[in-house]
């Protein structure tokens, strides 16, 4: 197999969760960088106003709807829209060749797609994911680009590791009264058919990539459905799957996409079609609970979405916090899954310094900081465009308004749109933070998508962690950050945030962002609670896309 | 941890897939055998007509409806009915504890459990599960004590190795920018919280030693619904877990136990507590299929029925053949998941021998052979009770009547009852061969349960092994057994029921009873078809009873 050591290495890295990427990191550590940007922008330009052919079966007609968000302006591109029926069909024929193959030799074909995507086609996928879901250019690469890719190697590793792990065949012996029995017997991997995957509007790859892999690399086919706003990333990474399929000799169908409009979605008829065996959820979580609800028999697997908290007890240096939460809430204007929602400080002040210099600052101060911070991002346009970027959808905008003009809200931050250097008619919004209390729960305790976030007066560091672990339980959440200088409220807080089910992130200041997850390292959603119920990666997202048939018989 | 040695040579064996096992596979090997039999059986005879007290909370009454198949005669044991949100609670409350502790520490529990079962209740848990189910003596020894002892250390081998995969703690350190980042990263498994495994009337600790074990071993509390015909195997297996947990300093209430009667079921209303977190259930298809449906948001394992298929191209030793089916057919009854139904001979004849010396016996012929060999066992009446055993359920008796009597049916061989030599009052039932063609496949794509089963004639040897597939896959089935002498037809055969989703065995005759399943080497249940979603043992059926929440935070 090709690419061999790259699963190794890619193995010790799940096995240590250290620090790994065979890519580079940014765009500027990309090989002939400027030359590649040039190609992959004039590559996605090339796609505009174009069909997408992607030869697939029973095509019916051609949709297309994306607009992008930062010149808001039709993209043009149109898809295949293909009879749902001949797909599931065109998709199944290749399973058993494709599941007859070694683990080794699907290995060796998914990282040989990982690989050109890398080398041949990853900046004209940032360009599409920029111009579909509002990232930067430097998030498209990173986080769409290479992280996605890196998330797709890892799960490939669990899925190796699951099939490794079942023997081909023993030989059994045993006595059975005076008689010796001996049995010849051999395990085969049987994946489960076909496997839909739904990706979602404003991150479609960094889900799709390890969703996808994990199918492929059990034997199963994929159906791609992206959501209607962000079909092109996809199209380009199927497009790519199905190539490298059919050059090693493979029914390019078995990996195939089906568009749909918002005005007619099809999402319900492909999970209850009769040869949907599984699905890969990523997006609402009013849609993801329907599937959880009516997958079965499919096998499902969701992540949705829910409040993330941060938990502000106290803390050493007040400013640096309050700098890496400004960054953190802005960081593609929130709209990421993993991205901060509800801050929760206590009504009696936050601790700041330690032993006798320590103070307290007032949360009225502390929330004012905060809106300062948030505040100085926005009005510097180059760093808003770098950090907030654009907004995929013009419900958020909506949104933002609707919480900003309700007199009942109290607005300590507004939330305006501002003039991005490079797109003029990009479509932007500054963030908003309200100020609440856990009386008016029901305002924070569902995503609010976008940057949008709340402050919320709890009556001391106590109360606002139980506040958090509450909210998050019952709400769903992924990820949880908490400041404290007391290693028993840390202590404490790694009780709730494990039983509550998001990943707690702590005393984290500096120029990560605070909800970075690297792949290899860091578990993405528990399924503790109902912002999903799968993880990336662990071996519960891979061990069941397959099943093990066994054949015995007498040995020579 | 005790028992260290023993876990690493199952777990040799899960790897091998090599026959092992700790135990002695007979009553006669087992260490002073007369004196631990005759104290098993005053044992379980000491809790006839008793309340079996097992401090268990909230006691309502007390209920016991059991029925000895061998005597007909009430048991009169009776068992704690207790309050449901007071057992949830109570399972739920030493969670948090039993979670705390390492892995290793859970598996030397249940280790010990198993042991200590083995060592000191084995004999009065055969005699329960006789006097309850109906098995044989060597039966409720072998298949329902040790076979079972050995499938529940096989199922917590996987969940050691599926726990053993998570990398406790990393040290992750990346650049970004200009800085240095270096965090400490902490991965901790959460259990999914309280555990209900429902059992069965036939077959009780066979799979819910896995079950339970998996569970437990995963960190999270157990809570056994068994059949209520069945309740002494499982009362004295919970009582086991619950005193060697409290000897180990753990909480009781982490294995405990709701009866319900015949009348007033509670299935559904465990399924549907909100505390439900993880179902295992065997039991009958459509109560299975129910759970299938209903139990998300908990997860759920199942091993319902289906019909287990012959197919007969051609053999060496037909007489051979027709020995090892008369037996199978015959072994309890029938009365097991993986017991053989349907027989589907080719209508041109049975070719037998090989090279010029093949002969094609008429498939009339095949059938009579076939209830003559059956009926030689049903009229020995020491044969008949070590191998027919008694029958569980008066019900069966009457599915028997109802197919013997109904003039649409073709008998072949008829059911009577025989005289038990020991048990003169005993439920017994000689087997009952019908006669069917695919056009009355109605008749059985349905588990018949009991000692029935279809000489089904199909067009020739490709029809049989495409009618015994295609019914497979369509109404569930666990066990394939295929006899030829046609390696091309081998290998379809193969191929058609790896698809179809039933564990084959190729050409076996001899002592070895064809639907024996050994733990450690045959994988149980595909999950492929309607007979059940999970197998025992492979990764899927312990990797989601726990999750993984991470902390991570700067490094010093």
């Amino acid at each position: 197999m090709r690419h061999r050591a790259r699963l190794e290495q890619a193995r010790v890295a799940c096995r240590t969760r250290a620090a790994w990427s065979p890519f580079a990191d940014q765009p500027t550590g990309y090989p002939d960088f400027a030359v590649a940007r040039a190609a992959g922008e004039a590559a996605f330009k090339a796609r505009l106003g174009q069909r997408y052919t992607l030869s697939l079966p029973a095509v019916q007609d051609w949709v297309g709807e994306e607009v992008s968000p930062y010149t808001q302006q039709l993209l043009g591109a149109s898809y295949p829209r293909c009879d749902l029926d001949a797909t599931f069909k065109a998709a199944a024929s290749g399973v058993a060749a494709w599941s007859g193959a070694s683990p080794q030799q699907r290995a060796g074909v998914l990282l040989e797609v990982i690989d050109r995507i890398y080398r041949q086609h990853l900046f004209a996928l940032a360009y599409a994911v920029m111009h579909t879901t509002g990232q930067s250019f430097n998030m498209s690469y990173a986080g769409s680009g290479v992280n996605a890719l890196d998330r797709g190697i890892e799960a490939l590793v669990y899925a190796c590791d699951a099939m490794d792990a079942v023997a081909p065949q023993a030989l059994w012996q045993r006595s059975f009264g005076s008689a010796q029995i001996k049995l010849e017997k051999r395990y085969r991997l049987v994946p489960r058919g076909v496997a839909v995957c739904f990706t979602c509007a404003s991150f479609p790859t960094w889900n799709a990539y390890p969703s996808m892999i994990a199918s492929l690399a059990t034997g199963n086919a994929v159906i791609v459905k992206p959501h209607p706003a962000t079909v092109l990333p996809m199209a380009i990474s199927v497009e790519m799957f199905r190539e490298v399929l059919a050059e090693c000799g493979f029914d390019p169908n078995l990996v195939s996409m089906v568009v749909d409009t918002t005005g007619e979605p099809i999402g319900k008829r492909i999970i209850k079609h009769p040869d949907c065996a599984i699905v890969d959820f990523t997006g609402s979580a009013r849609f993801g609970q329907w599937v959880e609800q009516n997958a079965h028999p499919a096998l499902c697997y969701t992540e949705t979405a829910g409040c993330n908290v941060v938990v502000l007890d106290s803390c050493e240096d007040l400013d640096a916090v309050i700098r890496s939460l400004a960054t953190t809430l802005c960081l593609f204007s929130a709209q990421m899954c993993t991205s901060p929602q509800n801050i929760y400080l206590p009504a009696d002040g936050v601790r700041v310094g330690s032993g006798p210099a320590v103070t307290r600052v007032p949360v009225d101060e502390v929330a004012r900081k905060l809106a300062a911070a948030l505040a100085a991002i926005g009005e510097d346009p180059k760093k808003a465009a770098a950090i907030l970027a654009a907004i995929q959808s013009r419900a958020t905008l909506e949104l933002i308004a609707g919480l900003q003009s309700d007199p009942a809200n109290s607005v300590l931050l507004a939330s305006h749109a501002y003039a991005h250097p490079e797109f003029p008619a990009a479509r932007t919004a500054t963030p908003l933070l309200l100020s609440s209390t856990p009386q008016q729960r029901a305002l924070y305790t569902t995503e609010r998508f976008g940057p949008i976030s709340f402050a919320i007066r709890c009556q001391d560091s106590r109360d606002a962690l139980a506040q958090a672990a509450a909210d998050v339980r019952e709400a769903g959440g992924l990820t949880a950050f908490v400041y404290s200088t007391d290693e028993q409220f840390i202590a404490d807080a790694e009780d709730a945030f494990a039983r509550a089910g998001s990943q707690l992130t702590v005393n984290l200041t500096g120029p990560m962002p605070l909800n970075f997850a690297a792949a290899y390292s860091d578990y993405h959603v528990t399924g503790l609670n109902p912002a999903g119920n799968a993880s990336l990666t662990d071996a519960a997202f891979v061990a069941s896309r397959f099943r093990i048939a066994q054949v015995r018989r007498p040995a020579a």
